[in-house]
């Protein structure tokens, strides 16, 4: 997925010394829809661990990148989708 | 995003007269992250407008399939992400 950095909390550790990083990112792009182009925008939760952590340190607001990983729910309680991101591209 | 029906609206029409169907599926999978295996689970809602959801208009809860398409805001004022389908395939 593409899209902009909206903010970010800084890098962090998890208990267990894992680098861990979580951010907000925007999508925006043109879709084919039932024949149709529209325009799609979407704000995705991301979250990265270890070394992509660690790469993405300085993460400003505004940043470009691609980010490819998988979705998951935030928590067994929590339906919300979090992207978690194993591959990213500064832009 | 492979996944299993969870519950379907059947399928209805918007204003315009264009078929659409709502519906959740869940997905589970193994993921690497930070070079460690996990199971990922997530309940996405998704959308088929046109012909996509005329194809899909009987879909049962357990159906198993796989899904493509491009993920979007529910609404302007809604921040809840729902996969838009543009290709399916039921196994």
């Amino acid at each position: 997925m593409d899209g902009e950095v909206i903010e970010s909390e800084g890098l962090r550790h998890t208990p267990a010394g894992l680098a861990r990083l979580a951010f907000r990112m925007r999508h925006t792009s043109m879709q084919q829809e039932a024949g149709m182009q529209r325009q799609v925008q979407c704000e995705v939760p991301a979250l990265a661990l270890g070394e992509v952590a660690q790469k993405l340190g300085n993460l400003q607001p505004g940043q470009q990148l691609r980010a490819e990983g998988f979705l998951a729910q935030r928590s067994l309680k929590s339906m919300q989708l979090v992207l978690h991101i194993d591959n990213v591209i500064l832009r």
